[in-house]
């Protein structure tokens, strides 16, 4: 039985993952970490999993944590993890850390596009970048994962394959991103109260938004050279769920090519279902570990249109984080993570 | 593994049936039956189960289903059933009925508040009402159940243990309704497009919903006396979840005889919780087979007021549905049904 | 050109005013106070009024706006008005209080309902109770109004025809109320994010909200005696609108009694449309100072159950307001108010 | 008095048109044409017009009303007016048609992209489009005004400033747009309930919606070269509203001169409103005539983005059929049009 710990257990992501970590034959939540909530029951805070859950909220503290548990979850906000992490807490304990801390190989994007300074900028070599389907073989030995971002897992895994095969002009990627205000967080803000987002949509971060460098950087790696991004993050009245509708111009091939590329490098992927020229939908998706990705080759404008959905808070947060998990302790990588989407 | 046959599986609770069913470790549904669908995939009506289940839907044809299944879920319009249904059939398949056909030992009743003739009187006999937690023991032995429909789970739980307890006056019993907008079916009516229903809350069925003869009958076992209720359900925007308020004046007793009450029936019973004075919420028994149950006395007008919730195409049918199954198959109760509410 | 002065115009129930205003033709607001917003443009806090209110938010300075405005409206927090409002502010000014401060006519009944300290109970008997269909004389003379609260409106209005035609037990009344979510104000609080509100609907404030002796004291009026209400709110995810149902015990009479007690008393009202045996639906109301009453009588339970439906920040709220002011002022009440209802 | 027929009323579209002209000081609706509700009243179809119109829907005869009304708006199916209009019903009425049938100068251009056959293609040339802010002029004399779809009258008017200005490049424009469920109308279909569009976003008519070619037609206008577009709109779970975000490579210059542009052309529109860098939102500009635009030039990827918002139904379809119809018999432009925006 995996012993893992979670700091920030009463934001949106940490309760995610105690949610699913509540049926995982292989792992066992020990210390529900929160700054705010300490000694109140967990289930307080979230009502869903009252006479589920019986544990108290805890401190958050890392080191301590550290010498009970073999994993930790950091849902925490940005600058937390750098700034506590040590290489000897790293000796003791792996860490799977949800925040954007570790997620850049160049300390400089991180430090400029985040406006912090990193804490512990020795470890970012330790750090592995954790989106299964394209860095499995590194997770497996990695001590710190580096979860990605919402955005950025439905941003990449759409457009990867079309890169890798050469398909499309990396200088010409535009991605239109629209999210559920679970994204948003936890926090008590105007901005997302329920008056403030139902029957509203609004795009916010425009050529400003942080997931942007660190799709950039992995979409780089497919090795159809540097990607620079227009990424465009909208907020919609929904709680989950993200929808990426991505636009790139072809540089050869059309409707074949594409699929063949997308078959090559997913079709044997458990988590990424292909819908052909279908949208994606974020409702078939919800409460789920899945990807769900179509497209749609357009000869009169010589683009591709890609649109893919994952769950914010499942492949896009806590369940991504339990999925690198299993990969770290051996575990078969779907463990705990079969549930279907659930609809309507 | 038992073997289940849906009839009906293309309308939102067949479909939970077969959502839920996709995870019992014990059960496979082996015909996904559907009058409209005929000869599509099941997940090209229900894109969240893609990749998951590759059965195409077949015809509604009870008899034969009835040589292969060891059970047949029938979530179909009321009527269908009580036309179909035989000795013959009973005798080769049990059969758990998610419409009112087989719901009350009075036929009188289900004839006037249905406005149909009932195709198979002789069997009524046969039928065991499938509200788990009260009808336990008989539903182990029955080959035919009644599920209860959604309203009534709720509103029937909320105020069996006062009645019983003796702490209420049947008389005054008022149940106040709310439902997410999945009750009102698949069909394609205007009244439950999108822009009809939301921002929007409204009653409808007022003093005439066919719930109401359901809920008295089922309360009038409590042993407090024929129980007659004013019943009023309300269309709210939201996907899933029944919200029922209840008042009562009280006969005797406050606080404490109420909790003593539905401690004594439902403190043994994994699927209730009991919240004390908090109201109850659909968020927090959502895609779960939970029901939250509150309560507050209130010694100025001498009531009590009861608010209780459950999702509705959960324990309010499919969930249920496979509660009685495995009660009927001699498995767990709880097997296939312990996934944690889902929030947000 | 009345000259208004708002004070709390950045709430909802404010901004509202200032919207409704904005399209009146007899009325001006010379200042919109605010504590928070102060200096920036009034536009920055409401996008919709962008280029249209070019005003800045100023200090909430009664006293000093008292000298300015011909009337004030007070859309501040309970306890804020009756802590600064004297004698000679009303001899300079009229007020329009929507707050709880001046509803009462027994100071105890506020002050133990709010757990607060009245700061003026010496004037507590200049104040009308701004309910225009039922004290519209007093308010034409009155200097101090107190504007009802949002579920009181609807709750009296649905149901003082039938005391006053001593058609219902004074003793039986249940009042289930449900409410749109800016009923609960802009204030950031988590549980009113979006993700808290969205797919849920729970009671809150049972048998304790500070809106039943309002109702109670009102509906005592209609000369049945003395009303004692089981009042219990609900919170429903839509942006506007309250819809009651309630529920009170036959006396006499029935359905015809019924719609001649509405007829008489509401058949010249402009605000208020009947509906017979329809449910108010708040969909229909929504934007407008209508309010929608519909009913049904139950011969089975000897029962009546009254469905009304206003928007809470129209008729609730900033919409009453307007029509108390055009009483004050001796304009034709409907004055800036005849806006239809927006649907969808 | 202008006398309008509405051809049509039931649809959401003609019911905004009947809302709007109901508070319309210069026309008076004389006919509410309906196929389907004929003989009942218009206010059993739409319950927020109770008591306020009392008229019964009528059949829907384009010749008959001819000469009766003033002026006729069809808010009809593709395919229906250009099967009934002719030269003699040109010249005893004017005609605004909110399909798209009169909309482009280019007969095969409409018949390839509806699959239809025009059956008036000879008064083709009689048509203007109905675009009040670039066409106003020809509007004022026009007897025929084609009123543009919801979508394109957004996506036009974010981009026109710039092509006229020369900054973009017309080969490198991408529209992603995003709208409410009311533009897809009251028509009884499955994917349009509640349940299925709430809690979800998804892309449709990618790479072949019909707004295509009339964006495109209309952007060919600006002067810089003929215009090809992606364009991909979704459907967003809320009522109304369409928000554009547009994509183009800039040619020259930045955010003055993209500022410069947009206030040269709409500087004295009045229901133009220009936000610099911030995000249009539809929540500010529900229920108006009002559109919203934003912008921001990103020098990182040489794009501006731009992100215009406007109501569907109101400046997206009925409130420009006012605007238009106000051109066409000389009165001011803005008559009836002037209600600020709702929210929340």
């Amino acid at each position: 039985m995996i012993k893992v710990g979670i700091i920030g257990a009463t934001g949106y992501a940490g309760a995610e993952a105690a949610r699913l970590l509540y049926s995982h034959p292989g792992a066992q939540v020990i210390a529900y970490g929160s700054r705010s909530g300490e000694g109140k029951a967990f289930a307080s805070s979230y009502g869903n999993m009252r006479n589920l859950i019986a544990d108290p909220l805890t401190p958050e503290d890392l080191s301590e944590l550290a010498e009970q548990a073999d994993v930790i979850f950091t849902a925490t906000p940005q600058g937390y993890l750098s700034s506590v992490l040590t290489e000897e807490i790293l000796e003791k304990t792996k860490i799977i850390d949800l925040s954007a801390d570790f997620r850049f190989s160049d300390l400089a994007t991180y430090e400029s596009w985040y406006g912090l300074t990193h804490g512990s900028p020795e470890l970012l070599k330790k750090a592995v970048y954790g989106l299964c389907e394209l860095h499995r073989d590194q997770i497996r030995g990695a001590c710190l994962v580096a979860n990605p971002g919402c955005y950025t897992t439905c941003s990449i895994l759409s457009l990867y394959p079309l890169l890798e095969a050469g398909l499309i002009d990396p200088s010409t990627i535009i991605i239109d991103a629209k999210s559920g205000t679970s994204g948003a967080g936890r926090g008590a803000k105007v901005d997302n109260l329920f008056c403030e987002v139902n029957e509203n949509i609004k795009a916010y971060g425009v050529a400003t938004h942080r997931h942007t460098p660190e799709i950039e950087e992995q979409l780089s790696l497919a090795g159809a050279g540097k990607v620079v991004v227009s990424f465009t993050p909208h907020l919609v009245p929904m709680n989950r769920g993200i929808l990426v509708t991505a636009y790139a111009s072809l540089t050869r091939g059309g409707e074949e090519e594409i699929r063949a590329a997308y078959e090559k490098r997913y079709g044997q992927e458990t988590f990424i279902r292909l819908l052909g020229n279908e949208s994606a939908q974020t409702r078939f998706v919800e409460g789920s570990n899945y990807v769900d990705i179509g497209w749609k080759a357009d000869p009169r404008t010589g683009r591709v249109i890609v649109m893919a959905a994952l769950d914010n808070l499942v492949k896009g947060a806590a369940g991504q984080a339990v999925q690198n998990m299993n990969l770290m302790f051996g575990l078969p990588e779907e463990t705990g993570l079969l549930q279907p989407p659930m609809f309507p």
